[in-house]
């Protein structure tokens, strides 16, 4: 028996070429495209909007826990860097550095930089924040009162990245940026971990993108922090993708840029300080947790649009009647709340065939496409697809017709169970990509050789191994292309031995390839 | 008989220094301060909510006029800005350049540009978008059915300058830029005038800062524009502020980006673009338009607050009872709806004397404020300040008793009525300092001589002259340190002569000092 041929929507598939796949998603989904400007994308609107979808929901969670929005300035002074040496040996190697203020002619047509216009102290386009809030922190903290000081911001940064790859890896990139000051190390711990679990759940619940929240090895500690915690997501390939931090600082940046406060006994005491962040690479990790063979497939919570009524006009005198069904259908929608919020629908009018314009949306990934023609109107009825189940058995696009007051009224749960199913199609995936009967350091080698196309990851226990004993298992990884993730929370010890040093395994970690 | 004499809660009040006023409000009402980065400001918490709330609105109104956002590039190459002279020599001066990717120790401690990591083109950090948005409108846009495109941004952008005033000129500042291609001419100038008509609107609507809408004299265009239009305010020292722009840019930024469709007949032809942008600058224009001696007042519709509840805490046993009944009023005031949306409230349980805390959320401008004691708990009382009345004639702070229940249900209209008042009151002043009996240079040198503290605008009539006549009247008016402020939408035409150059006047202008 032969399996009915479908015929995709994209020219690659994930299985023949998962970056060449990627790319092609982004471009056909019509979410982000090269600038002509090294190492940045413009973001164009679906994208854009997918992104105003994490951002809202995401400030709304930030706010909840009494955490207040500023904004810092662009450009940082040298100065300030060199106060937090540790920290700007992280970065140094990839930073934007502004050094005149003015362009003039070259007497040949073209712009210069203006000699006579050199600042006198380069400035630096931020990387992160950590500095110059540092320095505002300063400031606004006097006295234990003041404290716990709990600040974000939305902003672009810029890392110059040698490698860049649309939404994972640009050299400019959106994001938010938590910066807390707190009295002791422990109400400190307690923020950085809450911003975890923060991402964590927000990941799960709304990206629909399962995760694991854990401490990141010494090794990949953020530039300065005793300690960063991330959340890591399994691609469909298999790889890791770190998909949010949050760094506990110690009294070190506190230190550098002089924030004190007086404490109820009246000493001058440090600051321990947090700073925590999510970007646009989310949007990368809900292409390759959810996108197929037909393009993205969208979380109802994060979709611009949820649901797209697409009327199959034939420019006659019928049209307006379809259309006023359309419209009436629309508003139905328009009324109805799921995931908390009121439904967003659009009716697509725009002139063309309705079935390309199908494809469009299925390329986006819009949870639900309604395609009405005139039979439809006439009856009462519409045509109902959706995304995650776009094809039947036998190889046809799979719309289901159902009466409009059926429709309208299961409208609702129909997209939560398209949020839920998401997830769980994610979540097995994951799980069952993880190995756990790897225990030795050729058992990895194994497990991530060439023939194995899409191996997942590794959990396994080690010793914990630190300074030069961790940098050669580091190194050893890196032969194999492998990094650690992290150490999962509340992980149980494991037993057995360290596949990398021979002690007695403490803790565990996942290994993976990564982006 | 005397003046009962009131204790102002700022230390300068407008009439003694309007420069230092402004100064005192933004640092009292801590809204922002200087971030120690040349020209750059740190936008504190009072002052980044009174921006989220603007771009809340205005995105909410841009959106429903069919325009989508995207998110363009932080860096222009140099070569985009030499393929439009005009528009480059216009900013050219005052341009961040970003001319090296890494830094190196200097071998003392500090760090300096790696001379091995000098970029092959220096890049621009944006001063306004035009030219790489235009490279990708020239991608986008192949044929009439893609037009007309509207896009628009929020971002930050950097113009260096020379002084800096918070939020009025900053070196950095936040803002949205629309940008806009059409098929013709018509199409565009719509667009630009409902851009203009959409600022206006919002201004008064939602800042309750009355402006004139109008076009920008000749010598006033943004640079390489066709036409521009601007919404202009009067602040309370008669001053004009520009608080936002449209422009008619023609096909000139088209052709110099390539930006042409295939019309309906099969001919390539260029597109008609036009751009439009409000800032952080709005937020200085609501500072000197409804502040007072005592700090901000800010129209409720853009109050992060809008009713902030102090409860009269005394540390005993009382305590809870009188929390339970704020707690109460609370949640039935954020049941209530004003100007459309759920009312914005905040109990604040901050220790410290409630004398002392109304006094900070006065000077932030909150536009109700509740003081609460124990026996007004008892009597289920409130008592209510309203910012915009805050004396009494007999110079105490106006409190109102009422019963909780009579002002949880006349909350909405004091809110709706606070925001029409703040209005009311600035239109009157505005109106009353328009002077139109001025006809000549002489009188117009009279009316903003020295001794005319805070003189208005003047209304007249002019020749609209052009080229080197109109430089001849820009000098003059440089002269007396006035600008022609724009010529109002839809006025009829005046009668009269023409005071710069004895020709007949044809069309009315405002002439002003100006930030």
């Amino acid at each position: 028996m032969t399996q009915p041929s479908i015929k995709h929507a994209l020219s690659v598939t994930r299985e023949s070429d998962f970056a060449a796949w990627y790319q092609e998603v982004i471009a056909e989904a019509e979410m982000a495209e090269e600038s002509g400007v090294r190492g940045c994308m413009v973001i164009k609107p679906w994208g854009y909007g997918i992104w105003e979808r994490i951002q809202q929901i995401m400030d709304g969670r930030i706010k909840e826990a009494g955490v207040q929005n500023c904004y810092f300035p662009l450009f940082i002074p040298l100065s300030y860097f060199a106060k937090e040496a540790e920290h700007v040996e992280g970065f140094a190697k990839e930073m934007a550095v502004v050094t005149h203020h003015r362009l003039v002619s070259d007497g040949k047509g073209g712009l210069v930089p203006d000699p006579e216009a050199r600042l006198e102290e380069p400035l630096v386009v931020r990387p992160t924040s950590e500095t110059v809030i540092g320095a505002a922190m300063a400031r606004w903290i006097q006295s234990w009162r003041d404290l716990p000081l709990l600040t974000n911001q939305w902003a672009n940064v810029v890392r110059w990245e040698m490698r860049t790859r649309m939404f994972l890896r640009t050299s400019e990139f959106l994001w938010q940026e938590g910066h807390t000051a707190h009295a002791d190390r422990s109400d400190a711990m307690a923020e950085t971990l809450r911003a975890l679990e923060m991402y964590r759940s927000f990941s799960e619940d709304v990206l629909a993108m399962p995760v694991i929240a854990g401490e990141k090895p010494e090794n990949e500690r953020f530039p300065g922090a005793v300690a960063t915690y991330s959340i890591e997501a399994m691609m469909q390939d298999g790889k890791a993708l770190q998909a949010g931090t949050s760094h506990y600082l110690g009294t070190a940046f506190a230190e550098a840029a002089g924030i004190r406060y007086q404490d109820r006994e009246g000493q001058q005491t440090l600051c321990h300080t947090t700073s925590w962040g999510v970007s646009t690479r989310m949007i990368g990790g809900v292409i390759m947790t959810h996108g197929d063979d037909d393009g993205l497939r969208v979380p109802p919570a994060i979709a611009p649009h949820q649901i797209v009524i697409l009327p199959m006009l034939r420019e006659d005198d019928g049209d307006a009647a379809l259309l006023a069904y359309c419209e009436t259908l629309r508003a139905e929608l328009a009324q109805q709340s799921a995931l908390g919020e009121r439904v967003r629908v659009l009716l697509d009018k725009r002139p063309g065939k309705a079935t390309q314009k199908r494809w469009g949306w299925v390329k986006k990934g819009v949870p639900l496409i309604l395609e009405i023609g005139g039979r439809d109107a006439a009856g009462e009825q519409v045509s109902a697809l959706r995304r995650d189940r776009l094809w039947r058995a036998d190889g046809k696009v799979n719309f289901v017709g159902q009466s409009r007051g059926d429709f309208v009224a299961g409208a609702a749960d129909a997209l939560e169970d398209v949020q839920r199913s998401l997830h769980a199609e994610a979540t097995a995936r994951r799980d069952a990509q993880i190995e756990r009967g790897v225990s030795t350091l050729d058992g990895l080698a194994d497990y991530f050789a060439e023939g194995n196309r899409y191996p997942g990851w590794v959990e396994l226990g080690w010793s914990r191994p630190t300074g030069a004993a961790l940098e050669a298992v580091v190194a050893k990884l890196k032969a194999l292309k492998l990094t650690i993730r992290n150490t999962p929370m509340d992980a149980p010890a494991p037993g057995g031995t360290c596949p990398f040093t021979g002690e007695p395994a403490v803790e565990t970690i996942y290994v993976a390839r990564s982006y």
